[in-house]
Parts: structure tokens; sequence; C-alpha cells
């Protein structure tokens, strides 16, 4: 990594809900930017585990047996294997962390799966 | 992860500078909050890169050849291999993310080598 990054700078790049942003790399790992607005879609990561923090806003994580209400400064890692289902009713601006080979619907496919872009 | 984390509240269980609380995990990875106040030890990680997130304060991470002056909301991963040495002239809190097996003080070893905390 050349220089810092400042999230909520590179966030601002981002266009719409949904559209990952990669803002750096950590290892394989891949360091992405979102905004979220309105539901995801369900799905797993059977191969990893899944970070996110939240950096503006309020986010629900849902899970089959209980949701995760996730402020500002907070942060849950959804384990592998298991079903989950983001949402946000404003938007919110979130950081993930997640190998650099995850598709973002893991495992459901759909309209919502796209590459992420550097920002 | 059985619930979210709070990261300011898990940095309130510190008590010191420098001793790394570990909040969670994500696959090998272990998620650290820390205080960061004063200089810390130049080291250096051959095995894996660094990642540094402030979430309060101000933190320059000393490189060989510059300085990465770190403001809340900004992150910087140290590439592996590369000497560095954290500074925070008041106190900081800082999210770090790496390897379950890294030590703090990398290769550099001395008084400041610890273990982290489960928080």
């Amino acid at each position: 990594m050349k220089d810092k990054v400042n999230l909520a700078e590179k966030i601002k790049l981002l266009n719409k809900p949904y559209q990952p942003g990669v803002v750096g790399y950590l290892n394989n790992y891949k360091l992405i930017v979102v905004k979220v607005h309105g539901e995801f879609v369900w799905h797993k990561h059977d191969e990893t585990d899944d970070f996110f923090l939240v950096l503006r806003g309020h986010l629900t994580i849902q899970l089959r047996d209980r949701d995760i209400e996730l402020d500002k400064g907070e942060l849950y890692v959804v384990p592998k294997g298991i079903e989950h289902c983001p949402k946000a009713d404003a938007e919110a601006y979130v950081l993930v962390i997640e190998p650099k080979d995850t598709i973002n619907t893991g495992n459901a496919g759909g309209t919502l799966t796209v590459d992420p872009v550097e920002i």
C-alpha cells in the first residue's frame, strides 16, 4: 500500500448500493467499502468468514435464527457456512474484509452478483 | 462470533498502551484493538502485511522513508517485510488485523513483546 486510505472519501466514489469498492489488500484479503441500502440477498460463503464493520448508519445482518444490529463502530464476523442477508432501511457505509476470490453473493448468484471495482 | 463487538466498549477494557486485546477472529486472522501512546519499537513482519485502522485520535506509522499520518477513519496496510514503528503523542485507539500467530514486535523482540488478551 503506497498511501493511506480515507474510508469516507473512498465511499463517496461509489454511485450505487451494493457496489463493492476495493480500497486495498491485506495479504490475500480484499478491503472493501460498500454502501448498503435496502435488502441484499440471502447467501453464504462455505469457504470463509465474512467481516463487517459499520462506518456510518445502521446495518442489520439477518441470520436465520436472529438479527445482528450494528451501529457505527460495531463489527460482526459471519462464520463461514452461515446464511446471512444484510439490509439497511437508510443508507449505511460498511467496511467488508474477505478473501480476494470471494463472490459477493456467495452461493446465491443472481442479479446482485458483481465484481468489485478498484477505487 | 456469537454477538457483535462494540469497539469503543472493548477498548475501555484495556488498561495500558500497547496491550493488544483480541475481540474476534476472521478465519486465521485476529482482530485486535489497542491503545497507542508513545512510541512502539521498530520492527517488521517478514511473513505478513499488517492492517491499521484508526478509531480515535491520531496515529503516526513511521516507515524508514516517510511517515504515514492517520486520523480517525483512515487505514494503512504495512506491507510484509517493511520496517515500521507506530507512535502517538496523545492516546489513540487502533484496530489491527494480522494472522493469529503474528508477534506484536515482529523481528524486534524486547520488553514490549506481549501476548494479546481476549477481551
